[in-house]
């Protein structure tokens, strides 16, 4: 038998940072088979003490416990888990628990469990949620390419590291006491996972029945009032960049408890990845005002706690070797990140491990067609000039919402005259494999900027069939050749002589295995041939991922047509054609 | 289908107590199926909303959530759980976590079994803990009853309502990385227990080590220096009553997280149920300083999250509808008490109810002994005067702790004369099942002030054999066929020409299943009887069930002889005996 005593590893001269007490002090701690076994105060243990394999000065640096994030989505950033965990790892994530919920409405439940099972193995600790809502809304306002049904949660449930219910976005659904999504949640239940919210608008009577359920969390943007009203209704509230406002940063200070409250980033895109993670949460709510040591509890101890792991989060015995070396609070990338006492990141490097990508023909996807009649990405207007009625998507510079115009549009050839309407429309997954149908509905949209050029991708929220949008058919049919050649991706056409820009996402069409790097210069070629094209608005790209997503409002372009979120229908976007 | 909106309960014109931000509002709720479905601002709901089966209002009472106790032994109460549930309902506990460790002692895994079954089915939620160090201490220090083991833990582990493995008493050994005890932790691990811990003196890295097998929580003596460590360490820390100094409480409320710190019971006397449980704590807590709405925290929220409840401890929807209607915060017993929707008791009194304890053979004690001869009673010195060295063990007037003399002692036919000097004596259960052994181990107590009488109970800590003290062996003798008789039982014969007081426990030897007032009577009446004899000591019951506990501090008495608890020995209690 080992001694009792035995050190794997022993650290001294550390400003460790306790995130229960919330304070800092000089200490030292060991590491026995992964785990924290001491965490003591003072410089270093007495000389006469037993030996360690390896030991570590740390000179001082601040030691505090590996970020969590408890809510995010692993695709936002357009990778698969291991270049994921390649590109977080360096900048002090060691857990996060995943909603897969894009490829789910790809591929459903064989997608899910591909997406669990990539998360293993891997230096970052991957929980998943089993995503609920899939598909987001119902066949009639857009086709799905998959469903989740109650048995794909309990089955799903038995898979390693399924912890949670992912969001149950339909939230109004939820309130009315529909039977498939009451039996979601009572799968999730019964299989003791913990059931995700997604409250952006619920308040009073509606938001209890909604909690009702058995729902823990919500993670929408937040308002002081939202809050206090979530946190009373025992909603534990995860709080993400957008959310940092300067009042809500002021009422969780204000607050005597602050226990259910917690940091998250939800969606990050591959370009952001490279200047931070948790950390950049972490440090933007310091900014704001959020007390430094409460911010880090934010995202170490209390997601452990949410998810009930009592063996993670913070600096101390029995917990799992997780922590990060820092030259001080909020400084960031740390020096050494560690999970489970090996060191697997410093200073902003990953240490390079060898997990693959489990390979699996179901991720591959394969588009018979290649070449889409320019005809059908038009208008149905017939040849030559001509004004019509149409209904238009407008968007905004700031943000994903929408309203909707009427207006007259002249148009020549099906293609609108004016410079800031484009051309838009989703075309299902199923269709791309051919034969292609005799048309497609084609909508407008409004606000953009885009000037010349077409664009293209298979990552278009919900349900990722391919949206293509442009200002000229053939600028739009050259995006969608390059992303359907890739097997999936995103593409733009400038039209204007300028080489196409296109960023493959060859798994499920919507991740790449490249590394972060590549992924991310893809990503900002993307955006700055939007930008260059005349594109205003704050995020391009995910701008343009957001326009057919029929769950978040209020009007958006689905393969149905223009899809009116709140009233739950669809209508053409042309409304009558004048001579 | 039921109308989703349906209330089968409303209530309106609380004022609700929120424990998660810390306030209070004028509010009203709705219940459905024993579970809170609205919990909303304003003193009722817009009149033209549907109906409810029942309407209450409540006219600006407090309503907090029912209370929790997260660490208790119901035994100490010397009743069933049945008669616990009547007794402590009115005061506002409606779920605790029990841990059998006596009837543990007594009969194993079945008896907690038992014990967990008799739980079930009340108006009182009964958690239940697998009890972990049985028995307390090696048979050499003195003779079990019962043992657990891993597998037991595996299997009791299924039972309904077990939830967590009882407080590792033996500390020490776990430090050392005892291999049973290793095995025992490991196994309440596997099977999803929260490992209770109990840690009266362990620091620094001893500490650790014992913390990181998992350990999560303490609920001893607690001091500031204590419980900053403790938290550090990653201890839950449980306060109990006699933890609550101003020193205590006012380093609680310096913490700027008190998440992670509870209030507790851990034992009651049957005579001071009468007057209160948690409601006392709670109370005591805020007389001393502790912020009052915190202190409700405490005793609801924070240990329904200790134990990943995650439908418990809050007014809030989804939750169990467990709350108390108070007149206002902190008076007691609440004006009414309610458990998932249902009243279970009002104004002091428990709503009757109609729960069983179950029969059982495996809890009554058949002793086939009656009658024990007074010689065996006294020291083997032989009749007549003579003066012997004797080893003493010496109590004190406030608490259990106990030191030892060595003092030449005259005896009168084996008889200390000396008023202060009790004999005292462990006879094994199965030594009395007879047929009786030639000797037994007779010691001595003194400090007790004890002038006449003898003393017999089968309830005596940790292994529950049959603990005899007096002045006269004729007494003891009298006071242990009472005992017999009864089953198991505690009496004190005053050999004063005064009655013998008698409390019967003959479930299991521990246990009444009578209400709490006969048995709080009959535990009054022995206190008296001790106090009127002459014993100075604050809890004079107490302390007389502690006198054979062999893993407290310092000296104790068992069927081997004198026991020095830190040394892990025996003595005789007969140094020499002179002429």
């Amino acid at each position: 038998m080992t001694d009792p005593r035995h050190r794997d590893l022993l650290v001294t001269g550390a400003e460790i940072v306790d995130v229960v007490t919330q304070s800092t002090y000089r200490g030292w701690f060991a590491v026995r088979g992964g785990r924290f076994v001491e965490v003591e105060a003072g410089e270093a243990p007495p000389p006469d003490e037993l030996p360690a394999d390896e030991r570590v000065d740390v000179g001082g640096a601040v030691v505090l416990p590996g970020l969590i994030d408890a809510h995010m989505h692993i695709e936002s950033s357009l990778v698969t888990p291991r270049r994921f965990a390649e590109a977080v790892l360096p900048w002090g994530t060691t857990t996060v628990l995943q909603d897969p919920h894009e490829v789910a409405n790809v591929l459903g439940a064989p997608g899910i469990r591909w997406m669990v099972r990539a998360g293993q193995g891997l230096p970052l600790r991957v929980l998943s949620a089993v995503s609920s809502c899939i598909p987001a809304t119902s066949p009639d306002i857009e086709t799905p390419n998959a469903s989740i049904r109650p048995d794909d949660v309990l089955e799903l449930a038995r898979e390693p590291g399924v912890v949670a219910l992912g969001e149950v976005m339909d939230f109004q659904g939820l309130v009315d006491d529909d039977p498939h999504l009451v039996a979601m949640v009572r799968a999730g239940a019964e299989a003791g996972l913990s059931l995700e919210g997604h409250v952006p608008t619920l308040t009073g009577p509606a938001l209890s029945r909604y909690v009702a359920h058995g729902i823990r969390s919500d993670h929408t943007l937040a308002t002081p009032e939202k809050l206090r009203e979530q946190l009373r209704k025992g909603l534990w509230v995860m709080i993400q960049e957008k959310s940092l406002t300067p009042e809500v940063v002021a009422a969780i200070m204000e607050l005597p408890d602050r226990s259910r409250v917690m940091l998250i980033t939800d969606d990050v895109m591959p370009n952001r990845l490279t200047s931070g993670h948790m950390s950049r949460i972490v440090s933007t709510a310091i900014a704001r005002g959020w007390d430094p040591l409460d911010a880090v509890a934010a995202a170490t101890v209390r997601p452990a706690s949410y998810l009930g792991l009592r063996d993670l989060g913070a600096i101390a015995p029995g917990q799992h070797a997780d922590y990060l070396v820092c030259d001080a609070l909020g400084v960031w990338p740390p020096r050494q990140v560690v999970r489970g006492g090996a060191v697997v990141a410093g200073g902003g490097r990953v240490v390079p491990f060898a997990a693959e990508t489990p390979a699996d023909p179901l991720l591959v996807t394969t588009f018979g067609v290649r070449e889409v009649p320019e005809g059908l990405l038009a208008l149905p207007t017939g040849p030559g000039r001509r004004t019509v009625r149409a209904r238009v998507v407008v968007v905004n510079d700031v943000n994903s919402y929408t309203r909707l115009d009427q207006r007259d549009v002249a148009v020549d050839d099906g293609v609108p005259v004016d410079d800031d309407l484009a051309l838009a429309l989703v075309i299902p997954r199923a269709a791309l494999r051919g034969p292609l149908p005799d048309r497609f509905e084609v909508g407008l949209v409004g606000g953009l900027g885009l000037r010349h050029g077409g664009w293209a991708s298979s990552f278009a929220h919900d349900s990722h069939n391919v949206f293509v949008l442009g200002r000229s058919p053939a600028d739009m049919a050259t995006a969608l050749r390059a992303v359907l050649d890739a097997g999936g991706g995103m593409a733009f056409a400038p039209g204007d002589g300028g080489p196409v820009a296109a960023l493959p996402l060859p798994l499920a069409g919507l991740l790449s295995d490249e590394p972060i790097d590549a992924v991310a210069a893809g990503f900002d070629a993307l955006e700055r041939g939007l930008r260059d094209a005349g594109v205003g608005v704050l995020h391009p790209v995910l701008l343009l991922t957001l326009l057919p997503l029929t769950v978040s409002p209020d009007w958006k372009i689905s393969d149905k047509g223009v899809v009116d979120v709140q009233g739950r229908r669809v209508l053409p976007a042309l409304v009558a054609a004048r001579a």
